[in-house]
């Protein structure tokens, strides 16, 4: 008789407000899933005692901890290499935090952790649209730009566990250039995230004087969303906003291309909600700029899983590997 | 009684004007070498035939090729995967050359191929100044520039084995940026190449007043080793020409050092005879721009191998892996 392989991972988004669990099986269905709030844990054996506490009925509920394989952990500025949480500024705890050990030890299962866009990448390749792809990059566009890069199949982590943060390319090196929260100027992330687009909108709005739909909202409180929502209603300083947009980003992704020739460029996070709208202009800018001996190679695609679920996915996907 | 490792590889290095071939064992010491032209063989199989007619008397003054584990080819656009020349402009050969396999099938031994810069990359990490390093990125300044990325131990090929061009990465995106070679403007290799330094100086003797021993040189004659003397001599141009070049190859590094944070770069080529003072400048620049997480982390180093034995000793390396 066949030893039955462990059927189920645990997977762990931890985000700033909330920590959000599932179990997972080997096709990407979540079965169970539990959440606890981030705050509140001044010290992280707490933390990881409140998680293990409500991981302990979806455990039950799949069958016991035996069905489970291990657990990955995606988070912010989460080391691979250390299992560590290091210095991460949006959380409670200091320094640096043993997070996969500390699960390993309650839960008597392997754990790995790493940053949320790494875990992104894992997603794809296990359940997304880079099933069977060994080389692509992938971009996540939120508040800021992360990247997780995949050579050869594996995650590259370099040589301290924080390799691929293509955010902060620098695009722009003129001395109008923007200035990005890492305190340099001129990053893509400073251009292209959520947080960017917005900064568009508000430069657009003064420059430009055409008629607009996001001139009725307060600048302060304009959101990607509203950017994304007025191109769809045919917004022409919105279309041209997301088309400023994806052509940074496709002029970035020509450059990025260079060092490891990826199959494919996929994009997840809010601003892609937009589609098309942004997405053609993605392709377009890289078809201009890419190098003549790359042209007509990556494909540039769009996630694969569910956007609410893609995060713990893309956690749990690290789980296979231990 | 133990089996007695094979213990030596062959190395060619292909270029467009000689093909230099060397025996070299496990310490990287070339033990006989002989070299025959690359061009006038219009038929690639009779280049092959011409290698091995002059390989076999140098195969034969180490015990003959019971005694070589592989053969390394490192070639203008040589694909590793192929194992083909694809389309070298400056090859007498059309299209695809299965280089690899006519070899194999002549000497009896496994042959690997790949390009230039890959290889110098693959001999560094082989005998040179990355032994025991697992990521780190060759830059190679001549003609062109050229680089060779090695991620958790290997070279990367990406997926169509041309990964690894970061002389493309676009630096100026300014109307003003320097035409490339490749079509497209502002790319690295048109500033910190032999050529783009040439290009730096013809331009700072016209905008600039300064005297300068440069300026006796008719300007279509100057070479980078011209500025490097000069600059070495105490001349103010020429120092601010390898500062300038200095400058623009340490930030692009520091671009470059997000897709994979390497344990080091590491520089070969003509160019980098001015020594520190070119590198004091990559340093520097490299210093001012790096994101935070990586500061401090990546040595700028120069290359451990001997300029003229590089080539072969970078193509031999690959016949190890074989």
């Amino acid at each position: 008789m066949e030893t039955i392989e462990k059927p189920y991972v645990i997977g762990l988004d931890l985000g700033g407000t909330n920590s959000v669990f599932g179990i997972v099986d080997a096709r990407g269905e979540i079965k169970a899933t539990t959440a606890i709030k981030t705050k509140g844990y001044p010290d992280p054996k707490d933390y990881v005692t409140a998680s293990v506490a409500a991981l302990e009925p979806i455990i039950d509920s799949v069958g016991g901890i035996e069905m489970i394989k291990g657990m990955g952990i995606g988070a912010p500025n989460g080391n691979y290499y250390t299992g560590q949480v290091e210095e991460a500024p949006n959380l409670d705890w200091k320094g640096s935090v043993p997070l996969a050990k500390l699960f390993e030890e309650q839960l008597g299962i392997p754990v790995a952790l790493t940053n949320d866009a790494n875990a992104a990448a894992m997603g794809e390749m296990t359940y997304g649209v880079a099933r069977g792809m060994k080389n692509f990059i992938m971009i996540t566009l939120g508040t800021g730009v992360g990247s997780g890069i995949v050579v050869n199949g594996q995650v590259v982590y370099g040589s301290d566990g924080f390799a691929g943060e293509l955010g902060h390319a620098i695009i722009d090196r003129t001395p109008e250039a923007r200035q990005c929260g890492c305190g340099r100027k001129g990053c893509l992330e400073a251009y292209c995230s959520a947080t960017g687009i917005v900064r568009t909108a508000r430069e657009m709005l003064i420059k430009d004087s055409r008629p607009s739909k996001l001139r009725s909202l307060n600048p302060d409180d304009i959101t990607g969303l509203d950017v994304s929502v007025a191109a769809k209603e045919g917004d022409e300083l919105a279309i041209d906003i997301l088309r400023y947009t994806g052509r940074l980003l496709g002029k970035a992704c020509a450059n990025f291309a260079l060092f490891c020739s990826p199959e494919a460029f996929i994009f997840f996070g809010g601003p892609t909600k937009s589609g098309e709208m942004l997405m053609k202009h993605v392709r377009e800018a890289y078809d201009e700029d890419i190098l003549y001996v790359y042209k007509g190679k990556a494909k540039i695609l769009l996630s694969g899983l569910n956007g609410s679920d893609a995060a713990v996915l893309g956690a749990s996907a690290l789980g296979w590997e231990l």
